[in-house]
């Protein structure tokens, strides 16, 4: 049998034990397996586009672990009343080839893109950051949030969305969290005086979310929407006055908010920093860009920090998913109704 | 929800409707999609591969459908009562990027296996092919056994294995389904006077299953498990002997037995003979090879059959597999204890 964390398991998983609590154990994780960089297989998701969106696999694997995830990414989906972006993962064990954990991905996706980005900021943002811009406040905001005040002790935030129902949505759901919340009247006014600036849009496109002016010297600049060919958010301009991390160069080059960049302008691996073989922030004037796309390694540390936490609780189930004959030579035992009895059939 | 088959069911359904039915029905979704062969998205499969054995993620897409199988090979797993391949898929819709199917696969595979083999040597056995010799007796025996009965006609059946428990397991299964078995006591004496030539071994090497002198003029060699870089069945001496026709080059130059002749060494892809293309068998005195890996097409159509063949029946059930907030930019409402009741969540 294989563990399975359905959506209801998932949401009865994060609504019990708290956002909070799951984004400080999960951070643990991704930093633990970004700091082991060198013994993970890395390559660029395999991308799937149509005109209306794309579909991904995320494989990776550390020798032990293989994990890999599903996720589309349908800009126009929430027009019809489905989600932007979805996901399911697998972890397996390497040394059997079966898959040990099958999870919704959806919510946990979103619990991990909020622990990368905070993740990050630890070591770029400027260590005495209190406010935190958003700009998108769609399905990631409150992740950020949350992540942001855990990790980095953000208290306000100045919000802007081109949606005034995402900003109503962000308020209300934000009006227990006990952060200090502005409500901006454009992105400019959003990201006057923040610390830290979040873009989290989801257009298709090569927009320009923010511009130059916007970004005051010593500013972090978490960009988290522009992760596809053709799907930017920054002004090319803030990239040039900007020290860049990002994931993994090879994906990162093509998806990234790079992509408008020459492909030799320089930029740094976050793993680097984390492991004290780069420098993260060198200045309180310096402005730093979190250029995520999201990848694979992100997601097997989610799957490894669920599969742990949840395991032997009532979080999860399990499923038939791997046929197993008592021969295992004999797999048409298994379907040869002449010779067996289907009674024991589940 | 996103309709779920298991392993239970799977097996349910392949008991009640049959092997046989099923393969005429999957064979029919192959040739289809063999031949608009274009409309696809065509890659090598993903492959992580460790010293004990391999895991794939096989994906394709025609623009309309979306799919991916996972499937691991791992030649020592039977000697601790695991099964050497488990697979599972996913169906998805490309207009919304969301999953629609999720089956399991290692039965399926061995299914969609045995029917591209007899689809294959359909146009490239002689047609008056009566007599099959089947070296390896595994978990695909059985199931190429009846696909080529099906789809060829075959009723006489020469067996060989190195493990003579497999051999045991192969006649005990064979035993009610009419066929005229002869166990040999090599794999040349199972090969002499065949017609078609089966082989069909998991060992990850470059072993020489059937050697040159094993192969009379005429032959189709039906070669299924040489599919790995480092995995070979067949001498090479036939293969310079023989026409060889393959899925799709890219793949098959590195995985099939034909890694090992020279990169230019003429081929001839499958889906070229079945859309009146290419010439598939010339003469009834000409080889033919039919060197399988696996191609994630097969696995499309498979899953795109099994949807449409147990849509709405007793065979599948439902999973709660993609999160469906009411409004699609409100992730966080469906985690937010504060907010929500968890009254109701299963």
């Amino acid at each position: 049998m294989v563990r399975f964390i359905d959506v209801a398991h998932m949401r009865d998983w994060v609504s019990t034990v708290g956002v909070a609590e799951i984004i400080r154990g999960m951070a643990g994780y991704v930093e633990d397996d970004f700091r082991r960089w060198d013994q993970f297989e890395k390559a660029p998701r395999v991308a799937s586009h149509s005109q209306v969106g794309v579909i991904e696999l995320m494989p990776t694997c550390d020798g032990r672990n293989y994990a890999f995830k599903y996720v589309n990414g349908h800009p126009g989906n929430p027009s019809r009343g489905l989600q932007t972006v979805t996901a399911f993962g697998v972890l397996a064990d390497v040394d059997s080839g079966y898959p040990v954990m099958w999870s919704e991905m959806t919510i946990l996706t979103a619990l991990r893109t909020a622990t990368i980005s905070a993740v990050a900021a630890r070591v770029l943002a400027r260590p005495e950051s209190t406010t935190m811009a958003l700009i998108g406040t769609g399905s990631q905001a409150e992740f950020q949030s949350i992540a942001f005040r855990e990790l980095l002790g953000i208290t306000s935030l100045r919000i802007w969305d081109t949606d005034p129902g995402a900003l109503d949505k962000f308020e209300r759901n934000a009006a227990g969290l006990g952060f200090d919340i502005y409500r901006a009247n454009s992105a400019s006014d959003a990201a006057h005086g923040a610390d830290i600036i979040t873009t989290c849009t989801a257009d298709k496109a090569l927009a320009t979310v923010l511009t130059d002016d916007m970004v005051a010297p010593g500013v972090h600049v978490n960009a988290i929407g522009g992760d596809c060919p053709g799907k930017t958010e920054l002004d090319a301009a803030i990239l040039h006055r900007a020290s860049i991390f990002i994931e993994f160069e090879e994906q990162t080059r093509i998806e990234g908010d790079i992509q408008q960049l020459d492909p030799a302008h320089p930029v740094t691996e976050l793993h680097l920093v984390l492991n004290g073989e780069a420098p993260g922030r060198t200045s309180a004037s310096e402005i730093t860009v979190w250029d995520a796309v999201g990848f694979a390694i992100e997601d097997f540390s989610a799957l490894r920090y669920v599969n742990d936490a949840t395991k032997g609780t009532r979080f999860c189930t399990d499923v038939d998913l791997v046929a197993d004959p008592s021969d295992p030579k004999d797999l048409f035992a298994l379907v040869n109704a002449g010779a067996n009895s289907l009674v024991g059939v589940r």
